[in-house]
């Protein structure tokens, strides 16, 4: 189990796949989206079958709220961004996971949703490390 | 003025054109989209100017979520959909609002997003006052 890994908890294989870990919060595991395409964060909250926020008891919403928004303020600082997305759809990976996404007039499939846009575009390793670094920084 | 609106505060015209009022909550007026593909429900903060959740005040912060949850857990229950899609976009309307979207295996575009998907089929306006009545009763 990796430090700070909440017990009982498995991580979606396929969030797994295309995203990498940035660092652990109160509740949430942060993740980088490997898509070079937008700086694209995931919070995972550790809590085992919960799939929708409104079946997090309140203090876990309360807490995902505070470390969601955290992260979206960090991150609009750190990238300039015109606007961030944030959502929790889970249509195809039901793990409650909350997409804090950086969004610039201009970039791939603007002003549209990011979801179901072409295809991943994975970073070169060097590259996300160091935007891990940054956004670590920034928070 | 309406009844429980806030003073300096004006809703934006496309959200206003897309969208029919239901009530009013603590912070929020919840409005629901004429759009009959899928049962989409819009909480629009009265808060003038602000455009992203992390600027709202950390009490805003917490009123929008309790409403946010509230909203969709009172949508799930009442449509018995597969997934509730919630999220703050705004790459086109500025003005934040936050959509609670009642997604179902095999609906229109599922499992993609709706935004940007085909073009918006408005309710009969009796359709549309009978499921603001069926929202009213499940909150």
């Amino acid at each position: 189990m990796l430090p700070g890994q909440k017990a009982g908890f498995e991580l979606d294989r396929k969030l797994e796949a295309d995203s990498e870990q940035v660092m652990w919060l109160g509740l949430c595991e942060l993740r980088i989206m490997n898509d070079k395409r937008w700086p694209w964060l995931l919070l995972v909250p550790q809590r085992p079958g919960v799939e929708e926020i409104h079946d997090l008891t309140p203090l876990d919403q309360a807490m995902l709220t505070f470390e969601t928004n955290m992260v979206a303020q960090g991150l609009k600082k750190m990238t300039g961004c015109t606007k961030i997305n944030s959502a929790a759809l889970g249509n195809i990976v039901r793990q409650l996971h909350v997409h804090v996404i950086a969004r610039s007039e201009g970039d791939a499939g603007w002003p549209g949703p990011v979801w179901g846009y072409g295809m991943r575009e994975p970073y070169r390793r060097e590259d996300l490390h160091r935007l891990a670094q940054q956004v670590r920084a920034a928070l």
